[in-house]
């Protein structure tokens, strides 16, 4: 109890104003550092990495004892949930994730008790994770939300618009809908158990959310999303959930803020701040600074994150990029941003 | 001047409402015609479509013929403007366009004498089209924007998240900003040259203008687009103009209409309805059927045409899709489309 009363992020999401606000950044764990670079080699490949418990809680930390930051993100993929599902997913360096295309829910592992194994790894590296980390410091699991995961599951890969998930859900709303239902199941399920291993707060990740026309958003990101959290509410009602639905138009914000139940929504790097303030008005709001200004750094950087700073002062705010870090950014950028962050009085 | 009452568009540019609303189509001359893809082979490349006049004449008719639209635009690319200013454009299938990165002004072409010959043959072509157009359709001219074009010159390619062009002005704010007016003045010259030639409307894509923070899209979306407005109409008070800074957030739409001096936007696939009607109130809207829809067809095309064309019932409106048309879309969607779009009463 004393313990979460001093975690800043938590406090955050239950409501309370901080200053400075708790910072974190996605992908603060990655190729950026080279402590990273260096369990990279030394694990072999991205999924490994991923799946071996030590490994994990090594680079989730990295980043944490570096900056200072106040949120520990568990080292893990979006993945892992296609992977419990019964997909062979695959990592090439450069080119992405890649899985064998599903157009069908046959064949997808409808039992929790089959996933739970496949996860394992996640729960035992929260766990560990939990340890070793200060009072102070939120610990964040995550998982990808249904309809990102489905466009890897229907297209086989990211990107491409989305091409391969948008057809399917014209052509047969129907089975899609199915399809993201049981995608649905195993990521509360996930975020449960996450929860259990010791997360303190849980972010959904919905990285292709930007593009759909309306009716469409509704259907795919707004209804699975709140389905999720529901599920997750149900067993524990007092769960810390951030959304992150990747360039959604304005409106498509303002509506999951309103209508998925999640306590805080992570914007990305285009959200105007006069937006960004309006949206404090309903809920928690995470984000944004342009990870390309991280890169640069200078007096971009410096202008960027004071623009923000100002304009979330005394809001609910958490503070994070649009997108995730760069592989090029510097470090010592890093730490310039979290000093000019924690100087806010 | 009977002449252009007739032209539906041309008189929806000018405040009027129309019963049934125009349609064209972004892309609407391209791969998924057979007739295209005729004209594509026996032409051996896509530049050198591009660069005859005979056969852009013939390959910006085709749609017109089949489909009957209202509105023929010119067959020709965005990156006339960069080969203008001196850059060697290459297509290679498949892969997109690309160029030799600019980082410098320096060794760019600013001489307008020497755009002139360069960019002739999309001036031929118009004036070919002109006198092969029935009276009622209006010829459409067009051109990238300058942050647009500056993101393929400044990386050599398109995608990519626009990272060369972003780097560059954030690190060099003034370099960059001599970029975007060097290739403002010839896309504005370029535009006048058009008019001149028989376009009735012109239209200025910003494909890329999505993604950026409030500050850059300010500077390197409206400030350069206001610009080139003011130029083309500093020739030719009466041009009228269609903007489309796709991907746009819903308050840079708005940001767009209110301060470039358009005529109409146009506005991408992801604008809910009920904002489409709100941007009437200040200016003419343009769009934004999905183009996967068209791929589609069926009843997913027919409910979501349907959607489209009650909300925008009684408003100044055009009908489009909200990006351009893909080349596996069956022709046959597309007579049905302009049938549901013309049975508007």
């Amino acid at each position: 109890m004393e313990e979460d009363a001093e975690k800043s992020l938590v406090s955050v999401l239950t409501g309370q104003v901080a200053k400075p606000p708790p910072i974190w950044l996605m992908r603060q764990a990655g190729r950026y550092l080279p402590e990273y670079r260096e369990a990279r080699a030394q694990a072999g490949s991205f999924w490994s990495m991923c799946t071996d418990p030590k490994v994990a809680v090594e680079v989730t930390l990295q980043p944490v004892r570096r900056f200072g930051f106040d949120a520990a993100i568990i080292f893990s993929d979006i993945l892992t949930v296609p992977f419990a599902l019964g997909c062979e997913v695959g990592f090439s360096d450069g080119s992405g994730p890649n899985l064998p295309p599903v157009n069908s829910i046959c064949g997808l592992e409808t039992r929790a008790e089959i996933w739970q194994p496949k996860l394992d790894p996640v729960y035992q590296a929260l766990e560990l994770v939990r340890t070793r980390l200060g009072s102070g410091t939120t610990l964040l699991g995550f998982a990808g939300a249904p309809w990102t995961l489905a466009t890897y599951m229907a297209g086989g890969h990211g990107g491409d618009q989305q091409r391969a998930a948008k057809l399917w859900g014209y052509r047969e709303p129907e089975t899609f809908a199915a399809l993201l239902e049981l995608i649905g199941d195993c990521v509360a399920q996930h975020l449960i158990w996450q929860i259990e291993a010791g997360a303190d707060v849980v972010q959904i990740f919905d990285s292709w959310a930007g593009g759909l026309p309306d009716q469409a958003y509704d259907s795919w990101v707004i209804g699975p999303t709140r389905s999720v959290v529901e599920k997750v509410r149900a067993t524990h009602p007092q769960a810390k959930i951030i959304g992150f639905p990747r360039a959604s138009t304005l409106a498509g914000y303002e509506l999951y803020a309103a209508r998925t139940g999640v306590d805080a929504i992570s914007v990305d790097t285009a959200v105007p701040r006069i937006w960004m303030v309006k949206f404090t008005e309903a809920t928690v709001v995470q984000g944004n600074l342009d990870p390309l200004l991280l890169v640069v750094g200078g007096s971009a950087l410096e202008r960027a994150v004071n623009c923000i700073v100002e304009s979330m002062n005394d809001r609910r705010f958490i503070f994070n990029l649009g997108h995730g870090v760069l592989p090029e950014t510097p470090p010592e950028h890093v730490t310039q941003l979290v000093a000019m962050v924690r100087a806010v009085r």
